[in-house]
């Protein structure tokens, strides 16, 4: 059985995807199961609601004799060791991170704004036909990583699956996405841990180990009432992280606008001079600012590496 | 313009999958032209020749502004300095060697005896149509890769595509690969240095550097019968390359039988354990080894990481 997963701090475009190349795989003669590195976000949650699809299990240890399939990440950094492990396939849609694998393998690696679009490529090639709730996810994945397509990192290529999709399902875009939004939106019951990371990476830059964080919502208050608080619970987490740089964004998606937080004025100083902006009490604004891998990593980068 | 390169030192799969994926990529739309970063073996220009194909440029220094593409490598032990420049895209059969790119990109890698074999593929799910010529070199690659599907790498997929090639091409197969070998096999004019030079990589193996050697030939006396000398040369590249290993492989492809020189007891003792056999004046016999990928290197580090 190949176990099927996504990046730790899962993603809907992580879960999803899992799911979706796990019957890809299954369709064509493997044996297959998705599996999840986290716990999921509301976004997640409510996705598969409506799909009418269980959540994947939470991935134990590997054991030595598991073969894995990887989406959405190819970061040794946001995966458990695997150098002992059988990494059947890779499918992804990021920048190569490193990884080191002990045998040849198969690697899809497209410059798409989502994996989701990858594997609807796939699944034309191969002639297959989605089933419904699968469709419905698929879609989902894409509405979630470009924003509905407002994101730049939105390719004409999503931009033809996503049209497909809504095509297949009967879903509309905007009513589709506006509730998603709102489920990623709604706080409620989250401490500001949680908050910070619901949507969490640990990268490497030059010789420093960076936590960058996004909150992508439609109501960016319900997080920046609690800025004080927010920017606490930021020292505490970068001091168990050993990271020497945090940085804090709340995406407000409607508006197409970034409020970057920090907690220390060495942050502060980095974030001036990679985005030309003002801070004042831990705080910036980022007009425009919507993407972390296309917008807010390259110039954090150009200044640290 | 989009500069496709493989690996240093190139082979035949090497050269002719760079030749054939600047065609695919011109064919879809994009301006691409085939370079080579090494001399080719007299394979290759007994290939070349055949078809009626220039032999590729040298590339030369490579400019901030160059987009570049990689076939038949992910490693970047073999390839030049590429941190600030753009990868385009990479097609490969090796397993993952732990590149970084700053941007995202298209990478296609599987778990095939050859790149060619790739592009066959990709070729036929575009739909493209391959002049005779492109057919001829697709097809040498492959029988060069797989010694003519003797190899253990070879796969079905690998079969099949010689078998469609040689159909199209109207090439015999066996008459083909007779040809080519023969042509590898011809050591006239070739110093020691050449010999251990031309199929040749530098790997890391846990804290080691360790040099890899093959000659793949249908008359192994031509390089045996200069036993003493060429161990007198390998203990000069060692020195040179600050290696710490130096195994050289005399692959005989008719009796699929390799002959293993080595120029230190200490390089002795390691391939003693590798590969359980027999040395004696730094000589030993591997009945049924010809494959690198498959059969030298994963014993070595099993030795050595």
């Amino acid at each position: 059985m190949i176990a099927v997963f996504g990046h730790k701090n899962p993603d809907t475009d992580s879960i999803g995807s899992s799911l979706l190349y796990a019957w890809y795989l299954t369709q064509t003669g493997q044996v297959a199961q998705a599996f999840r590195l986290g716990e999921a976000n509301k976004e997640t949650l409510y996705v598969l609601g409506l799909c009418g699809i269980d959540l994947p299990p939470l991935m134990g240890e590997i054991e030595p004799a598991q073969v894995v399939a990887i989406v959405d990440t190819n970061n040794p950094a946001e995966l458990p060791e695997l150098s002992q492990t059988q990494i059947h396939s890779i499918v992804d849609h990021h920048k190569l991170a490193g990884l080191v694998t002990s045998e040849p393998l198969s690697v899809t690696l497209r410059p798409l704004a989502c994996t989701a679009t990858i594997l609807f490529a796939m699944v034309k090639e191969r002639g297959l036909q989605l089933p419904p709730a699968m469709a419905k996810l698929m879609l989902s994945c894409v509405v979630s990583d470009t924003l509905n397509g407002t994101s730049p990192t939105t390719t004409d290529e999503d931009r033809r699956a996503m049209q497909d999709l809504a095509l297949q399902t009967g879903l509309s875009l905007q009513e589709h996405a506006d509730a998603m939004f709102a489920a990623k939106s709604n706080l409620a019951g989250m401490t500001e841990r949680d908050i910070l990371l619901s949507d969490s990476k640990l990268f490497t830059m030059g010789s420093k180990k960076v936590r960058v964080s996004s909150l992508e919502t439609t109501d960016p208050s319900q997080a920046l009432d609690k800025q004080d608080r927010l920017i606490a619970a930021m020292t505490a987490l970068k001091v168990e992280d050993a990271a020497d740089h945090f940085f804090f964004f709340v995406v407000d998606i409607v508006r197409s606008h970034a409020t970057l937080l920090v907690c220390s004025e060495t942050d502060a100083e980095i974030a001036r001079q990679a985005f030309a902006l003002e801070l004042e009490d831990g705080r910036g604004e980022l007009p425009g600012v919507v993407s972390r891998k296309k917008q807010i990593i390259p110039p954090l980068e150009r200044v640290l590496v």
